[in-house]
């Protein structure tokens, strides 16, 4: 089987003699990138730094490889790496999670990176799915309910497929039935805000009645989707053209056809994030045969 | 003149006994809210944690005005409070910064705060004005180049205006030109990516030419925009609907019409970002007659 490596598509970029990559604050003639960054074969991510850098910490102890210091020089994203894989947050939303996922793919093609996974590791509503449940998407969705990355460049309104990888969410999925983890594989619908694209009843304005409300994610629901979250479009559909295999596994706090307020009892947030961590952490093992 | 108070449109939320903000990590029935935030007539909104922590600090070192704890108690946002200023980050794009502004107009509905003006403090690329302009927008566009910022709620496609206030914006320039720092008013473009959104040449992908890309810029130029940012749509959309007037105040870091990498003399980024700090720390003052 031939390598898949990590592609841009952008041939100014071959003609620049230098790149600064504005947001991890990397200059790639200040280092020997396919060095530095050659062996890697997962990225995982997340929205929260804090998460991230614990999630790295775990996996640096569990497996005894040791982790770097923060390489990004920004406040606005982290990024460690245990050996083979990269831990870095993406903050909230597609044009949070666009911007360091540009400058992932251009950093791993530099490298020459090859065969690489990008997977995902969130929180999210669940939609018939209870708290605690692991989601491991299947699609995504956009806001008018169609299974495409939207994007507008130069003016032009561009759709883009919005892929997962089959063979990696059945994998991710084996695994966590192996863990005896409570999981779902199925749709994610991707929301540009948290309340009203949503359909909460507990933001500041909400012009759609409960009524509404409850027939919008009964419609969700019938079309597949388990989960609410605000990144799986771009997610899929920029690491599928960097030839990146994509997935994302999230946990739900809250079934959202049952309530809208996250109340989870203390220590709850905690033992569901570390579900998301086992199931990724152990089929990332797996492939790398370290357990 | 009557009190302009700080408005929500969602009579569930009236019905609902306590109220728990998720992304701040306040509880409504933790605090006595109108006694802590009854006085706000000011939110300082800019991407980054660390710069917004910086301008506090330095506001409150000006004015005598002691300043808060983060009382923020998750990492995905910071608020720090000097008397009647608040000072609070927004994270990358719309989807980030719509999060915060729903529980910031929800906080203040709650304080029964009035007369409050949400000032948002950014850096963004010029188009056809130079590294360490201040552009004050007088209005937001969006990637169809519509005035309008673009919502999906519950399966529907909704428009809404993105108004800025020409009383507040006519007073910050007047400010800047008092203060002898290069400022113009010009329309600001919301844009959902950083590199294809923005027509950059320097991403992973570009399917576009360098001369597309110019003739999307000089499109921009001469529908009268003067910088692209990623905030705009919202920041004015929202606070408008919750009865706050609503201003943007960036500087540019550098004109796109010259080039994509952003390459800063040592020292000039802080310099840039301190003359946003001062136009709009000075209007403050000016407005709270603490000068």
């Amino acid at each position: 089987m031939s390598d898949r490596m990590v592609k841009i598509n952008n041939p100014s970029l071959e003609k620049q003699s230098n790149d600064h990559f504005h947001h991890l604050g990397i200059t790639k003639s200040a280092i020997d990138i396919p060095k530095t960054y050659g062996d890697v074969k997962f990225i995982c991510m997340g929205g929260s730094m804090t998460r991230m850098k614990n999630y790295a910490e775990i996996f640096a102890r569990e497996t005894g490889i040791s982790i770097s210091n923060n390489v990004s020089t920004t406040d606005r994203y982290v990024m460690y790496k245990t050996g083979p894989v990269l831990w870095v947050n993406h903050g909230i939303g597609v044009p949070s999670i666009s911007i360091i996922i540009v400058e992932l793919i251009k950093l791993l093609y530099y490298a020459k990176a090859k065969d690489v996974i990008a997977i995902r590791m969130g929180t999210s509503g669940g939609v018939g799915a209870a708290a605690g449940v692991v989601v491991i998407s299947n699609g995504g969705m956009n806001g008018e309910l169609l299974d495409k990355h939207v994007q507008y460049i130069v003016g032009q309104k561009i759709l883009r497929p919005a892929i997962f990888d089959a063979e990696v969410y059945q994998q991710l999925y084996k695994v966590a039935l192996e863990l005896k983890i409570p999981a779902q594989i199925g749709k994610t619908l991707c929301t540009d805000d948290f309340y009203e694209g949503q359909a909460r009843l507990d933001g500041a304005f909400c012009e759609y009645t409960e009524q509404q409300k409850f027939s919008f994610l009964n419609r969700l629901h019938e079309l597949g989707v388990r989960n609410i979250e605000m990144e799986a479009l771009c997610f899929a559909s920029m690491f599928n053209r960097g030839n990146i295999k994509a997935a994302i596994v999230c946990v739900t706090l809250l079934d959202r056809l049952k309530s809208d307020q996250i109340l989870l009892e203390h220590g709850d947030l905690d033992k569901f994030e570390m579900r998301v961590f086992k199931v990724v952490s152990t089929y990332i093992k797996q492939q790398l045969k370290l357990c």
